[in-house]
Parts: structure tokens; C-alpha cells; sequence
């Protein structure tokens, strides 16, 4: 009720601060007999943790996951699983100007109001250092979702105004090679270096640029999402907006299908052939119709805001409502998309793991 | 789990298909001591209810709640609070030709696979009629929220490509009355004439067209929202994303603040006046920042699709997976916007209630 | 949260007073394509409803539950599925005397207090007449577990200090026509007629009995029950004391097990005979081991305390604290435990079907 | 959903298993500002650790509880507050026996059928070693319902056939003085010196003994528990059933409440005095009325069966239904309670903490 736990049958709650001893998950209803492999989960980590490249923060943190518990010679047993990771690369002093003043766009003020209190060192709990937390969690859920052949990829579809084309129909591996070739992970490598150099650009004056991250579910079986409430799409959504920075989410044909009339915009089904499930000849429906999966791709949109630490001098107030200026210290990402590629397949892979169990609960 | 239920301190259970005995809801979580003014829910349930206008669905229902439980002389006694609307108008036999046929970008091929069993009768419950029951709980919230000050305003934005300008800075009383005047409820009148000429010209093609709700919550108190999953922004897109018909949400600056830099979307935060919170000289951040309430306006938008349902020939498939031909019947709207206005708020109104008792309860 | 919902996944809300309108239930989660038996349902109604025999209320309700949806062709839908039950016989007039004053060992004291306001007619909402739509719940989970082999039977075993012996082995069924065949309810025919003799001339003292209901669940599968909260005993414990009147909960060996060796307590496991499963050579745990059910007899008992309402003038004080004086009117059971039986049923099926659900989320 | 979660307001998630890395819990909902009193935390922990007398096991664990987040400046901040528990003292060779082999009376066969899977050292989470995380939590929730003058005190009752009289009516501090000043934590000197007789001459056989454990709330303000299936007695009852080898709860006059009269039974009420509250004559309703708080103590009792692992032969069967013989290993409490009473208090603050939080949610 306190917003640190996120599912229901695939439950997680995470802890910990930016600057304090460690961050970490309890993932309350991991199946049993699932492959623990811990080189994935890491591998995940990999793709969110700071200092990966020019382009992100320099920040060095490992982000070493271990398991503390739920784990037993390989598989997970069905109870609860911890993960905990470290924190290593603290550095508090950064933060000592900003105990009594509120940086522009953060949560300093709201945490302050809210609580009464705030670990105000790199943001404390509102820190984007959580959502490691997430990715680790996440792994444990797509590998229990790859038992089931149920595939995610996302990556940078937009870096400010500069827009990926449709990706081709592909292979997802495939694609994920081509997203893991370049530094900001998208899956056209043109676009990419063009995202690459207005980063850059933006990091050298000091600023920070929004972003949109696309992402695929492909194999989802039908029949997931519970009307009329948890449609599926309203439980993505809601992962995604949980993420920090997260300023929109559409699916399907999204904001633009507001614009077409419904003779465009049905998805007409086509006579099954033999051995395939039913399809449709557009999916503007997003893979998901009336809230519950139909076997197509589900797809959506994730838009990011731009960071708001900025390495400018900015008009702010203090804690007592006087008027002072902030300059940004500490590091920081100039973009967050490349790195929450990561965190946008850990919150869709959480989704579909709890809605996956939710409908086996009433297959009986 | 199985998804009629949402909130978690107000919460509101929906029952009701289109077409069987009644329709309604049980609040599990109204405070006590709440005016219950019945002509208040009333007048909400007849801003959904269909046959308003021209550009409505014709089916005739008067929408009439009544309370079966939770009152007492006129106040809420904190203990459930139930809700019932008789279904009036049913022509089901409209619907016999949808029984063994699959009706494109409906519920009806999801339904069928998820449950095995469906009602197929208007929809059954994946019908829009269920939003009846979520305006009626959302005038009890309302109810508790007006107690406190809070006011909730929505109108429809745009129809197709039809944009209404950026709202005056203005009493929303005001714009209420500007918006009821018109049958599309757009709070600019110059553009409602547009979306009304257009609306109707689709509705004489036999189409649908998709369109946006935009909506302000004013005077809501800082600190509502629980980080980290719980931001009060995901659980409004949630709530938004469950409507029937949506495809997209943003708040703030939403999908066009991934384009901005840092420097230009931070919200600067002005030197407090004597009696006056704080507040920001810009409001990219929508009201919200770290996923709590910052005092501001809380804005967001919300995109829905085309009605799918249109008086064409369309192919599709039946449940053998054979091709086949379906034109619509029934009574349905060309737009859904005019009537999702009051869908929007109340939704809105039951995310604010809950987070308001949820922030309540912690304020020891 | 308000606490008027029960279970996860196979939930109910229930609502109603007393002396309102009516009463009811929705359940969402009940699984799709369960045969819903109108008739089962009301007779499980009547076991539960008023002025069935001189030792019950002679308050006269049918008690005559209609399903509101969730029910297409005789079958769940998977929806949300409501029942509604009017009241009938309600003598508000017999309550006026109690608008300002608190009975005894009542809960118009702790309603007035925790919520500011009360509907005193009958006692409103801690009315046990709230247990009829309990019953009806439970029928339809009866329903459900009837599919999977699972039998549920509950009866008198004690009126004050009147207790039967231990019930032979037996199918339940057989037990079922013996109980059926006395008005207390009780399984043992002689021990019968000495409650039926003991609640009988303490309702012609104007006074009332408490009394002990046992239940066995039979057939249970092993392996329902979640560690470590949601102990399988946990939840039937908190489903059982949720049911007015109840002040006591053991099961297996219970308060007697506590008196005992391990060394005379532990359950021996047999080796199995082909075709069958695990069993142990005696039954101290009670069919659940580690908080999960290991396939033998489940078996609790429940204690209720006697009727708070006497025919006897008692002290007391009014809404502002001063002395007063109170005497029992309205109809009242002289014992519930005749009645409970129904209800105590009830909620074990609630319990049942939940874990049940909750088990096959797991078996993936 | 999977279980390893209790409350709603005031949450916790337990992870560990008896032989793992660690034990530990997240608090997700904390209030923020709450003192966190290391030395109190550890002083908890101390009363339910291994090793602190002749009468409990000898295994060594020092159950060093250290805060992971949460906490800052010795404040709760209101976010996710974890404390972790190094496990120290593992054998896990003592184990290998119980591989496939399973335990009368203990949780091996149950888990292995459930989850396919089981880390069978040391029972791994079904071992109450797991509650030392419940007496952490239950700890920082004490901490908090101190601030409200909140008072939780419990003692060993019974130990096997031996009870204590009643308790004095005196301050809980002088009764925890006495309690503690005994290795069996009675709070009866005279009862204590017999408990631990029996139990040392029990042990000396090789042999377990059960016994019961009871407990006052005092200074609960009138209002807490939601009716209708969240009584305060039912959470009260569940979280007691949900400690390791719980068989039986009662509150107020409990079982022995079923064989009385409503006239013998029914607590008077007494005029106010100025600067008091209500109060009851007699309480027999055990400090609730109607499943909420009346201000007066809370008391209730919790049977705990004998541990079921005890060092003489014992038949069983193995994991192919083999006949088997079973000789306890490991290092054993020949009675529970002595360490049972710091649980029972845990659970009951984690109740009482959390209905506190409703309460406070809804008084708008």
C-alpha cells in the first residue's frame, strides 16, 4: 500500500536508497523448478548498470546481484527469492547542497512534504538506482517466461526528435544483436549513430534530452489480461509509468489511432490455416483486444522525459521557500533511454509473468 | 485478481453485463459521513448515459441508481456502499448474429478463448455499459472529494484530427458550463461546432472516429502518490487505460516532452507568497514529480480508438476459424468521446480518493 | 481494505444492513463454466435462514437470492458474478429503543465510535443477517469444488456444555441426512434431542447458549495452502472468526494438542498401498502439515459465544455516557450454532476455492 | 499471493530459509519519522534467538539484525525499510538424512508434493527460523505503536498440562519484569520454577511437549478492526495461526465462552467517569466487540502442539512410499513457547500496527 511492491501472483517488493548499503527484491511467487541462471540475470543488470559508455553516467557501480534465499542447487523452490546488490560507488558529498534546497523537476519537494523526512543524498529512494532492482527481479520473470517461449525486446525508437524507422519483421534475436551493437540501443544502426551524436551534443552543453523506448511481446499465449479492470495494456501501462521519467504510454496504433475512423482502424481476422492460432491482417489492436491478449505481437510506447539534472544554473527555492540557484553536480545521464531499454523489458516481463499466473489460476 | 475490482483503500467492485438483469457496484471503502446526494450521481450516470444526442448511440436507457446498502439518512456509514442500475433497453435479439462470429477488433474471439463461454449479447461484459457502474462509484467519490476541496474537470480535446487550443486559464466551473452547452463537450465552442459537424458526417458514412479527453485535477493536496510502484500518475494512466477504447496516456508534457531538453521542460520553482504553497513558473511536470502530487494542476490526456462497431461489410472469421462477412447492428455511438468525458473524471475521482485515504493513513 | 471483501483470487464482496433494502454479493473470480445450480444455492439459503424451527429467530426472510450477472446459459461466465437477496421482514420499529443507547456485549458502541454514524435498526451491518449472503457465496464455491471431488460437511457438535461424541466414520453424506434429520444440526441423533431439550428451556429462560461447530474437509488435493502466512489453517482460522459470535479456532488436535508429547502427537505416514496416496496412521495434524494440506480429513472446530440479546433487563449506558437500563425486543436465535452450521460451511468453501485457485496460479 | 507476505498498511515480506545466507523482511509501509532503535530491534531478537537456556536449542546463532534501508539519521523516511539476518550457525550435514526421507508431523512431504522441489536442510522455509525476520518487523512495529502509547505484553500460560492462574491486574512493565526473570517466560514465579520441570525432564526423554501462549493489548484505542471479514480478532487469529506448530487461537472468553449463557456472558457497561472512557464490568469480550476495539484490554491465547521432531525411532516413508525408520537429529526445542512469546508479540504489533493505519486512513 506504501507503492514498493508491484504484482500480484509474481509479486515484488523492492528496497534501498541511492546512497545507502544496498538495493534489493523479494519476489513473493516465483513458480517453483525454474532455472536460476544467475549469468543471465547479471547480463540484464549489465545492460541497465551506470558507466557503460560516454553516453551514459560515470557512476561505476558492478551491480553484482547475489541470491540470498528461495534458490536450491539451481532452481528456484517457490518461496521467496531475495536478490540483493551492493552499493559501491557512493558519493555522498555530492549531495550536501542539496540537503536544504530543491533541485527543479526532481521529487525533493514532494518527498519532503510527503514525508517529513528525506534521504536527500543522490535522491534517496526517488534515485533511478532502484530500478536495478527491477531489472533483477525482471530477469527472474523472463526466465520463467522463456520456459513458456514468450519473447520481449525493446529498444530506442526516439532520442529527442530523432524517430527509428518501423523495425522489419525480424527475428527478435536478431534484432537484439543489432540493439547491442551500438551504444544506444536501437535496433536500426543509421538512427543510431544519430541519436549517438545529439546525445553527445546535448552532454557537452551541459543539457539532457527525452527519449522513447518501443517494445514487442511476441509469443504471448491468448487469453492473458483480466477485464475489466486489469486489462493487460492497463497493467503495462501502469509498469511503465511507474518507471521514473516516464511521461506517456500508448499501445497499438496509440495517440495516433484517435485520429482514424474505424473502417481504418479495425484488424480484420483471417481464416486460420492449419497449425496456426488466429491472426489478423493489421494490429492496430496492439495484440490485445477488449484487455486480453489475442496471440499477435503486442506492442507499445514508452515516452521519457528529459533528466531534469542539468549541469546549468537554475532559479530554485530552499527548504523555506526563499529564492536560491542550483548547478547540477554529481553524475548524471544526459539521456536515460539507452539504459532503460533494460528497465522497460524487466516491467513488461513482471506484467506478463503475474497475468501469465493469473490465468492459470482459473484454468483449472 | 480476476479484475472487476479496483482501488485498494476506496475501492470499488463492478458487476453487470450488457444485456443480462442489471448493472452496478460495491464501494468497499467510503469513508463515513459522506453526503450521499443521490441527484448528484444521477446528473454524473446522465452525462454517460446513451441517447443523448444525435451523436450518441440511440439505445434508451435512463441509467437510474439506486442505493441498496451503506446509507443512512442520507450519509455514507463507512460500510459498503451498494449501487444498482437495471438494464432497460436490451434488444439482444440484435445480437443473434454474432453468436458463432468474431466481430473485428471486439472482445469477442478473446473472451471465447479466455473463458471458453462467453455472452455474447452486446458485448456482454466486455460492453461499455459497465462504465456506468464506474461513474456512479465515481460520484461518491466525488462526493468525498468535494468535502476536501478537490475539483476533477474533463472535455473532450480533439475528434479524429480535430484539436481544441490549450484550455484558458479559468474557474472550472466555468468551463464545465461552457463544455455542457455543447453535445460534444469540448469547453471551446468554436472547435465543439467542428468536432459535432464532423462526428455527424461520419456517423452518416456508417464509420466511427477515435478522439481525446484532456483533464485538470485542481487543488489536490502535495504529497499524494506512493513511490515507487505506486506513483500517482501510474495509477492514473491504469485507471485510464482500463476505459474501454483507450489506447494511449500522458500527463504533463507527456509523449512531446521526450523531444525537450532538460533546460527547457524543468519546472522552476518560484519563491512561496505569504498564504500560497509553493508553486512552479512552468508545468511540464503535470502536477506530479517523483510520482507524487506537487500541488500544481495534475493534467494528463487520454486517447481513445474508433468505436469498432460500424454499419459496413466487414470480413472476419467465425468460431471454426471460417471466413465470413459481419455488418453492424445494433445501436452504437459514432464517437465515444462525448460520453467518455464522465467516464474520465470518475476515474479520475476514485484514483485521487484512494490515494488521498492511502496518504491519510499514514499522516499519523 | 474497509474489509468487506474476502479472498484473492476466488473473492467476495458482500454488502447490505439489516433493516436496508437488501443484501448481496459479488464474486469476482469465480472460474468460467461452473454449473450454477439455482436450487443448491437456495438450499443452502435455508439452512442458514430465519424461523426454520422454535430454537431459531422467528424473524420470516426467504431469504430468496437471484443471480444478477455473471451467469450466461446456466454457467459462469467468469465474470463478476452477483447475487442479490431482498430483505423482507424487517421490524425497524422494534429498534428505536436502541437509537441511543448501547446493548451489551453488542457492537452499536464500537460502530458509533469508529464511524460517527449507525444504522441502529437491527444493528445495521454487524447484523449476522450480513451471513446470508456469506451462504450464498459459499454455495457457488461449493459448486466449483463439487467439479473437483471436494466435500465439505460441518455440524453441531456442542450447545453449551452438551457435547457429541466424536462422529463415526462415515461417508459425509451419510452424516449430512442424519444432521438434516434434527433442527440442531447435530450429526449424533441422540446427543441431538439433549441440545434441542437445552436450547429450548434457556429460550423459554429469555436467554441464550453458545455453542461448537466441527467441520471436515474431505478429498482436499495436497498441496493447497501458501507459506508461510497464508497457512491453509490460517486462513480457514481467519474465515471462521470473521463469522459473528465466533470467539475460538483449533484445528486437528488443537487446544488438547498443546497439552501433549510429540512423541503420542506425531502422525506416523504410512507406506502406500497402490492407488492410493500418502496417509498417516492418526490425524493430530488435522489434514494440514506446514500450512499445507497433505490430503487427509482437514478437520477444526469453532466456538461461538451466546447471543448477546437477552430477555432480560440489563444495565447499560447511553450515547452520552449516563446509566441505563435496556431490555432484549426484536426476534433473536436462543443459540446461533444451528444456523452457523450453514455458514461455517460456507466460509470453508470460500477458503477451499480460494487456495485452490491459488495452487493451480502455481502449477504451471 | 504465494504467502510470504502479511498486512496491508504496515506490509512485510519475509525471505530465508533455515540453512540459506540470510533471513530478512521488508517493511513497505513504515510511517516515516518513527525512532528505529537498533538495541531495541536486537533486545527483540534476543528473546526468541536459539541458545539462550537449557530449554531451548543449543544451535548458535547471534540473529544480528542490520538495516539495509529505509532509515535515515535514525529515522523511518517512509520508504521500504529491510533488515537482514546473517544466518551463522548452519550444519547442514545434519540434514542429508531428511533428503528423501520425509518427517512425521513436519512440512517435508507437503512441500515436496507442493513445489516439486524442497531444500530440505533444516527444514528450509518451513523452519521457524524464519520467524526471527516476523520479530524483527514486529519490532519496528512496536517501536511505532509505542509513539501511540500502544502496549503488547504476552507469557507462557501453559506448558503442557501446567497453567499459570490468571494474572494480577498490574502494569505490564512489572509483568514483564517477572516474565523475563525465567528462562520459561511465565509470568507466574511459582508456575515457571514447574514449566521448566517438566519441560527439562521432557527433554531428558528425548521427547517434545506442547503448550500456550497469552497475550494483552493494552491502551488500544477504540476503533480499530473492519468489519465485516477483517475483524480485529480474526487478523489477530490468522496471524497467530500462521506461526510454526499453531493449532488453536482464542480471544476474550474463548472456547470456555461456549458454554456459557448470554446472561453470565454479556459485559455491562459502566457510566463514564470524567477523563475515562467506557468501560465493561466483566470482559469476556475480550477487549473487541463486533471485530472492533472497545478500549478495553485485548486478550487472547494461542495453543502451540509439541515440536515434532524428537530423538527416538520413528516409522515413516520415504519420497517412493517406502516404509522407513527416522531417528531426530539436529538441535531441537523440546517445547517452544519459552522463544514463542517474543512471536506472538511480533505478530500481534504487526496486527495492531496495521489496523492502526486503516483506522487512520478513513478518519478524513
Amino acid at each position: 500500500m506504501a507503492g514498493n511492491t508491484f504484482g500480484h501472483l509474481f509479486r515484488i517488493s523492492t528496497f534501498g536508497e541511492s546512497h545507502g548499503k544496498a538495493i534489493g527484491v523479494i519476489i513473493d511467487g516465483c513458480p517453483s523448478n525454474v532455472d536460476i541462471d544467475l549469468e543471465f540475470i547479471q547480463a540484464e543488470l549489465d545492460k541497465r548498470r551506470p558507466g557503460q559508455s560516454k553516453i551514459t553516467t560515470q557512476r561505476k557501480e558492478s551491480d553484482t546481484a547475489s541470491v540470498l534465499s528461495g534458490v536450491f542447487e539451481g532452481k528456484s523452490t517457490g518461496t521467496s527469492l531475495a536478490l540483493l546488490i551492493p552499493n559501491e560507488d557512493q558519493r555522498s558529498k555530492d549531495y550536501d547542497h542539496n540537503k536544504d534546497i530543491f533541485r527543479p523537476s526532481h521529487a525533493d519537494y514532494t518527498y519532503q512534504e510527503k514525508y517529513g523526512i528525506r534521504d536527500y543524498r543522490g535522491g534517496g529512494r526517488s534515485s533511478a538506482r532502484e530500478t536495478a532492482a527491477r531489472v533483477a527481479a525482471g530477469a527472474v520473470a523472463k526466465l520463467f517466461l522463456k520456459q513458456k517461449g514468450i519473447e520481449i525486446f525493446a529498444h530506442v525508437s526516439s532520442a529527442g526528435k530523432v524517430d527509428a524507422p518501423n523495425l522489419p519483421s525480424e527475428d527478435l534475436s536478431k534484432l537484439l544483436e543489432i540493439r547491442e551493437s551500438n551504444i544506444v540501443r536501437c535496433a536500426d544502426p543509421a538512427t543510431a549513430n544519430e541519436m549517438i551524436e545529439l546525445i553527445d551534443s546535448v552532454r557537452k552543453d551541459g543539457d539532457t534530452i527525452g527519449g522513447k523506448v518501443s517494445c514487442i511481446i511476441r509469443n504471448c499465449p491468448v487469453g492473458l489480461g483480466e477485464p475489466v479492470f486489469d486489462k493487460l495494456h492497463a497493467d503495462l501501462g501502469k509498469a511503465m509509468l511507474s518507471i521514473n521519467a516516464v511521461h506517456g504510454f500508448e499501445y497499438g496504433s496509440g495517440f495516433s489511432g484517435s485520429e482514424m475512423r474505424g473502417s481504418e482502424h479495425n484488424d480484420i481476422f483471417r481464416p486460420s490455416e492449419a497449425g496456426s492460432g488466429v491472426s489478423t491482417s493489421t494490429n492496430f489492436s496492439g495484440g490485445i483486444q477488449g484487455g486480453i491478449s489475442n496471440g499477435m505481437d503486442i506492442t507499445f510506447r514508452v515516452a521519457f522525459k528529459p533528466v531534469a539534472t542539468i549541469m546549468h544554473n537554475q532559479q530554485t527555492i530552499d527548504k523555506e521557500g526563499n529564492a536560491a540557484e542550483i548547478k547540477g553536480k554529481g553524475r548524471h545521464d544526459p539521456c536515460v533511454v539507452p539504459r532503460a531499454v533494460a528497465i522497460v523489458e524487466a516491467m513488461a516481463a513482471l506484467v506478463i509473468a503475474d497475468h501469465y499466473l493469473r490465468q492459470a489460476a482459473y484454468q483449472h
